[in-house]
């Protein structure tokens, strides 16, 4: 199988050897009805062998259990495992096309969820309790503790929930991932006292997941690297999202708003998220930091810039290309990268003592500024809420960006009433689009609406979202709308495939008049 | 005017006399075009004189202002504003009518917040500054401290803020008020440490707001009492909803999930609120605490019954009644209550390390659950979000309550889609109406939507609404919608005036079928 001198010198566990099975084996533990605990964040760090097996396994003995992970999954592992049928109940994140459709065809219950409540309702025996957990690692201690590989996510809550842990040694992920970890649990209510992170480099835990070793049921070995990003270079409309956030942010800092450090960055992850991040290597910025969830290629190209101190996040996700020049000179960043459990990179608390500048993408927003991350015409999920909750409402500066149209203008990003609401106009201070930005805080509803149509809205759509307004303005109230109209926009969608017939209607009036 | 033996009494300030004033002459400090902080919270402790006096002066001198308080004002002062045309814009949150109709007008512009941020986002200069804070005392220290009355609210965030403080002395507060309050500020950010509260009962700060006296601009002795709150019996249906939740609550004990002291309990404000915590008097529950904004009639029902240990808020609201019983005997409970700043009874973190559980009302919401707490019919502002999001979001259980109907059963609560979202169904975890309870912990939003249908809606509009659910699912979707329908409920409602309509369509379509 794998060299069993590369192993040992991994596994500093007297007994490992004893634990020692194949992924087949090991997903035989996993048994129909369970609640499993995977590790796994945006692509990274992710059980890859024994969730294959139990795919595989899936196809000549049906079972079906409930799937949790910290976030999303690599090597398809979401694809297989619906594929096979293994997937009664999902949470809380996913990306995976194939399992979008079996939750949106009501195949697989979906429990979308704030990322960092997800152990915190399982502490709380508010969810079901993990039967087994599955944990990627790069080591085991001498005490049978789990070092995690590239992201920390829920896997220290699952291996100490579950009943038997299944660990997936990982030769593929550097051992030098091993330090890097900071493992920490909340104390169980209600003596829990505060949780002492005061800046993204605070160490407040332990490098390792230290269980009850005879938790451990299994040992498999694996040699599977992450899937690499899938980051697209920016294209222009994302660079001048990117260039109106940094054109704020430096008049923020030459005002004396913000001090050339900023506040800590949080940023979603994807495109638009590294272009951003991107933009900070320019302008009066320094001694930046990150405490956000994951550390994408933009984070290492800031740090290498020395405009960023030190990072914090809950995984690590490259791009194949940054991949190589980093996780072979691990090292060269060890004392400015923390990666912690989810529940603490997204921690209410603590995201609102640092004061965290999130960023975030929508998939649609109205014009009052209430924005939909999640469900394409209000009924089909795309990904999940994801950590934008945990942020958006208690960020110093919560800001979304999105294009201003998709589908090549056929469909507007900004409309007269969301789909489907993840943020409300409370947790959403600045909204920005292609064409410029919507700076909304301390402006009532109606103010609001003028600045988003003015500022984001695509001028091809403005005229037909200003006339909606004033239309709602002239019937009153606080949040004018007319509700007849109000989710139109997203019918005409479903019905004709696009909203442009509100851009020829408005033409047309507008002629008339 | 008053007696200068007792207003002196009250005064260990020396420069006392020096700084005393007709409201009049204080009000006059209050410009055109100036932001003014003022003390009060859901009808408690707000300055009074002086508002009174700027809103007469207003009529022969007109001026409009900004105006900032805790939340909701007594004494009719936000009609008494209103009328005079003071009032430009208007934050957090307000509950007057006359008001109501000005911001549905579009006359005030009224800026609807969660009431653990407003001076969070003053401190960072995201609101603009504080011109001159009007502070109601029950005393004046030696160094010129101003000791609060029966609110806490954003009194001491407005009276650091501000260049000029005009301090409201009102002898009719009881001087045993000094020593309640726990004034506390989180440090400026990236310096910010923890907020030491780790159980109801932690104090953190000082008892009295302890202001630059060069600030105090103006003393005006008052002699008007709070207006008593507005609390009514329960009716049936309240009484219903309270049952319901007494009997879970109940069997959470029996089973183990909470012991017999539950977890700290936050309650909104009103009749619904006041019925449901006086049914812990009966039952399995003991040693309670509280961790809420106001502290009603209830509160201290149930310290008097020895159920409850201690209590936490930022301001007590008392019916007349109850209030001769409390005002009097304060030394009784002066072990047994704190009152803290708005920002730390509310404050993300606490709710989340405490654990507590949070009892909202709601004014609708959707069959996914999520839950629309001000807006009627999507556009007219009821009062504002207040406390509930602070508390829902972070809450160790997030349950809200409604009557199934309102107007006489021509409006169901419960409606295909909500109208306007303040809490999405990520923060909701239990609705109760009184038909039924529904706990929507780990489900997915086609599972929550037939608990709620079952359980919670109105035997009148069920068929109604499991007929849009059935005919959503067919369409497909994470969260399936009609959306040509989805808002119709309440455009039906803004033409006819009544949902009804959809019984009957409802009971048509099943005599043809």
């Amino acid at each position: 199988m794998f060299d069993e001198a590369i192993t040992a010198q991994r596994c500093q566990w007297a007994p490992w050897q004893s634990k020692l099975c194949s992924a087949e084996q090991a997903a035989a533990l996993i048994k129909d009805g369970m609640t499993v605990g995977m590790s796994g964040f945006t692509r990274a760090g992710e059980a890859k062998a024994v969730p294959m097996a139990l795919a595989e396994m899936a196809k000549t003995n049906p079972l079906s259990i409930t799937l949790m992970t910290g976030a999303s999954l690599g090597n398809d592992l979401d694809r297989l495992l619906t594929e096979a049928n293994v997937l009664a109940r999902r949470m809380p994140f996913q990306v995976d096309s194939t399992l979008r459709k079996a939750i949106n065809d009501g195949k697989v219950m979906f429990i979308d969820q704030h990322l960092s409540e997800t152990v915190e309702q399982l502490r709380n025996h508010q969810l079901p309790k993990v039967d087994v957990a599955v944990i990627e690692a790069c080591a085991i201690t001498e005490g049978g503790g789990i070092v995690p590989t590239t992201s920390l996510g829920n896997s220290a809550s699952f291996a100490m929930d579950a009943d038997k842990v299944i660990i997936e040694l990982n030769l593929a992920a550097p051992l030098a991932l091993q330090g890097l970890h900071d493992v920490y649990f909340p104390e169980m209510r209600p003596e829990r006292t505060p949780v002492p992170v005061v800046a993204p480099n605070s160490r407040i835990g332990g490098t390792e997941i230290a269980i009850d070793p005879s938790k451990i049921a299994a040992i498999v070995v694996s040699n599977i690297p992450d899937s690499p990003s899938t980051v697209l270079p920016p294209d222009e409309e994302t660079q001048s999202i990117a260039d109106h956030l940094i054109k704020f942010f430096t008049y923020e800092v030459e005002s004396g708003h913000l001090t050339p450090s900023l506040l800590p960055l949080q940023a979603g992850i994807g495109t638009m998220a590294n272009a951003v991040m991107s933009g900070f290597a320019h302008g009066p910025f320094k001694n930046l930091t990150m405490y956000s969830e994951v550390l994408q290629d933009c984070t290492f190209d800031l740090l290498d810039a020395g405009v960023m101190d030190f990072a914090s996040g809950c995984s690590i996700t490259l791009s194949e290309e940054r991949g190589k020049t980093v996780w072979n000179n691990l090292d060269k960043y060890r004392d400015r990268l923390i990666l912690r459990p989810q529940e603490i990179s997204n921690l209410p608390e603590v995201v609102r003592r640092l004061g965290i500048i999130a960023v975030n993408t929508a998939l649609e927003a109205d014009i009052y500024g209430n924005v939909n991350s999640t469900h394409v015409c209000g009924t089909r999920m795309m990904n999940g809420v994801g950590g934008s909750g945990d942020f958006a409402r208690n960020a110093h500066m919560s800001i979304f960006v999105t294009k201003s149209v998709a589908k090549n203008g056929d469909i507007s990003s900004f409309v007269p009433f969301v789909s489907h609401v993840d943020h409300n106009e409370h947790d959403v201070d600045i909204l920005v689009s292609e064409h410029g930005l919507a700076d909304l805080r301390g402006l009532a509803p109606r103010e609001r609406a003028q600045v988003i149509i003015n500022n984001c809205v695509d001028p091809s759509y403005r005229p037909a979202l200003q006339a909606y307004f004033d239309e709602a303005c002239e019937r009153g109230g606080h949040t004018p709308h007319c509700l007849e109209k109000a989710l139109s926009w997203h019918h005409a969608v479903n019905v004709e495939g696009s909203m442009r017939s509100f851009i020829k209607e408005q033409e047309l009036a507008e002629a008339e008049a």
